[in-house]
């Protein structure tokens, strides 16, 4: 199994899934609830348990009575802070009766959670996909539950050369899987970075019909995963041929930004949450609802994969042998930093946040 | 988990389920499986697996011939009191063919069984719930299986100030959560007294349909929980200020008993038998169906709530904490007296069964 | 649980189970796939697990690629002797990268396969069944997954007094629980035959319907169990009276060979091959549909009745006891056999093959 490494940001939601009925998820084995306050719509989280009973605070009938939330066995109520304000049957209020609140921050139309030591939560340290809340940018997302490890999806992410088998026929060529990477590794910063530049490559589906390209493609994938919830895919597309220009822009070609953020939930289950977004076509909703779709469908793909894989792993017996080769050096790294962080290793806060990706066509 | 008690009375039916049908339940983690003899209608509780290769004798194709117990899978047959006086393929009987027989008994409508000690069964120390079975009282009732441990069914009884949130719009209100409560508890009877007078309280709609009351009610809430099985309910109804006479009749009021038998299965199933008795409107099937289908949802409203708490108390890590308020008073002490009785502790019998409530209106 | 014998062969599959599409089946908790070469038609047996990341051959979308295995999660792909010869994004395949392949025997018209040492896989070692693939005999079969120790199986089978109860109105019918057996154990060659034979019976519509007979018969029930995994009931069915000649022939009875092939999938899960073949009314379709489809009813008795007891088993807490009677001489015969093959130990190969029996009606 995969540690979790508890003193990181994780994405537990997007923004539009925070309102004024309660969320439950569980981060890092911990049950948390979600929900607005009424006046200045800030998310609060708080521990997903009452201290009385442990009932669940997400579950009906527990509810909100203004900013307050209510459980819905025996009415213990608490503030936003996680002070309990009312108990049944007497006036005094414990002074142990509180539940844990967890730092919060909405960036990039996330929702990052804190699940760690508060003192230690830094607003700073959180990586940045700000494609995801610029309206220049075309987003389309989702969030799917897989039953696994989240280490199988890091290791899924990790190595696309899987494309080319497992989503065949919708973003995977022969290609992908034939052209060797080159690997990066930040171990101070925590970063993995993969890259596959193909210069003449077969368009799959997801980019001939989002594009309208016909025929080969140059085709550029760099990965930077921010160890260990948030994953960027720059996706270049562009005619054979086609490069950027020497000032760094690039008008002639199709960037795509695909982001997931990968969020342990319990041991055997993560929050698998994907975008893409483009620069081109922002106004098509034919589109919009092509690359929906296509993308969930790959989603689901891997969801079944991996959901069957997890099932696979839990029959093996204990030492079970695995076997590395090239395409696997990102994802090695990846276990490695991962390790590193859940045995408190720390990282430097980025030393300036990443500027937005142009959207450059 | 909470501790069984062995060697004590439980509930495992009522007696109209038990009939020439088998019908097989688990009692304490002991399968039994019941039924009545031909001529006499006695109840027989016999051991739910062949003393050959452990076939629960109340699956089909098992079956009775006559007052004889046929496995359906080889045919070993048992009489009443669980000898062998068949077996297959040859006419010795081996000695060691025989399977447990349960002491039983019929009481106040339900089927009682003892799986501990035999020789300790001593029938009158089974508490009494007598308006079960007067023709003064009109009874409606149901068993519903819960997947929790049956000390979070004990902790709910005892502690109604739940109503208010959990069965709020049916037998909640308010004043059920803000009034305090006056706990006693007979240590060696192994009985919890938990008394709620309300003396000025809305009157909920299980109450008001039922009774025709309009306005503001005195309430009076009587538990008496009789370790480790029965539940008594003393549920007195009547406008406000009106109280009963001081030679103890109190015609002027309405009065229901709400019975509850708590009967553990196994570790974590417990069986919830549940009834409701009136006083009045006894020939009223309006009322019997409204109250029969309220309570009914009231009871699923607990399973719904047990079995999503058991299952964030299977999540919790060893450990964990409640916070216990003075609501809380009489669960604690039934933990206390449940703890003790599954150590073995005994306790005396009843000095004298309890007089029926008198169906005095 | 019954251990497994490791150094034995199994049936996996119905030789018409086997073919293009990727067939996998857990022998002995082994995962393996099975398909059929495309030129020769040749059954091949490889481990179910990727070498890379323990992906699952015989899952969608991996696939064939001519005679060779391709992984559908990364691609890396495998030849018949489970050598890998393409991995994705590099040239040179590891020396470490190859799967297990395992011994097959196409035999009776059974896939027979060995999960042990494969240098102590000997073909001539496989019992016999020609009966099944010999045209002179009608066969239906099928085959029905049970969630249980394969022992229970064994158990089941050895002891055929369980049709008059489990079975009663489809094979059995009170003689059959009444009629001594005579057990007759080879423990060298790890055979045990059960004989039981009924000189004046009544005909179980299963007969009765099949050969027309009507009246009362003599049955005889001659059971030869090959341990671990072949088990065959020679039946005969006649008119009360009517006897083999004194030359051998039996032209006046009817003949059925029922063939059970037993295997172990997990230690909970067991693969129960099931087959009636006969000698008489063998172009006849009702009598061929009508056998087929009480059989496969009898099957689905056991396995609903083995289901159950399995489960009743998880819930018997350590050492519960079992109570043997000369019924069970057989099953009891058959459990010392399997213990001594499962602990490592040999058997001869039978002296010779055993001959078809003749089909002499």
């Amino acid at each position: 199994m995969t540690e979790f490494a508890r003193n990181q940001w994780y994405v537990a939601a997007y923004g539009h899934e925070v309102g004024r009925e309660l969320l439950g998820r569980t981060i890092l084995n911990e049950p948390v609830v979600f929900y607005r306050t009424e006046e200045t719509g800030e998310v609060v989280a708080l521990a997903d348990r009452c201290v009385h009973r442990r009932y669940p605070l997400s579950a009906a009938p527990s509810r909100l009575d203004g900013d307050n939330l209510v459980c819905g066995y025996h009415g213990f109520t608490y503030g936003t802070s996680g002070t309990c304000v009312y108990v049944p049957g007497q006036k005094r209020i414990p002074r142990t009766a509180r539940i844990s609140s967890y730092p919060v921050v909405e960036q990039d139309s996330f929702v990052w959670v804190w699940i760690g030591a508060p003192d230690l939560a830094d607003a700073a340290a959180i990586p940045r996909a700000p494609h995801m809340a610029d309206p220049r940018w075309k987003t389309v997302s989702g969030m799917e539950p897989i039953d696994c490890d989240y280490g199988l999806l890091v290791d899924n992410l990790l190595d696309l050369s899987h494309e080319t088998y497992l989503h065949g026929g919708y973003i995977g060529t022969p290609e992908v899987a034939e052209t060797p990477i080159s690997t990066e590794v930040d171990e101070g910063a925590g970063i993995v970075r993969v890259s596959r530049h193909m210069d003449d490559a077969a368009c799959p589906p997801f980019y001939s019909r989002s594009t309208g390209i016909e025929g080969r493609i140059t085709r550029w994938q760099d990965i930077e995963y921010h160890a260990p919830c948030l994953y960027l895919l720059h996706s270049r597309i562009a005619p054979v041929g086609v490069l950027p220009h020497a000032d760094g822009t690039d008008p002639d070609a199709f960037h795509v930004e695909v982001t997931y953020a990968i969020t342990p939930s319990t041991d055997k289950h993560v929050y698998d949450f994907w975008a893409v977004s483009r620069d081109f076509a922002q106004d098509d909703d034919e589109v919009t609802a092509f690359l929906h779709d296509n993308n969930h469908t790959v989603v689901m793909q891997d969801v079944t994969a991996l959901n069957l894989l997890q099932q696979a792993l839990d029959q093996e017996s204990a030492g079970y042998q695995e076997l590395s080769i090239n395409i696997d050096t990102g994802g090695l790294a990846a276990r490695r930093i991962l390790a590193r962080l859940a045995a408190g290793g720390g990282r430097p806060a980025p030393a300036a946040p990443a500027a937005t990706p142009a959207a450059t066509r």
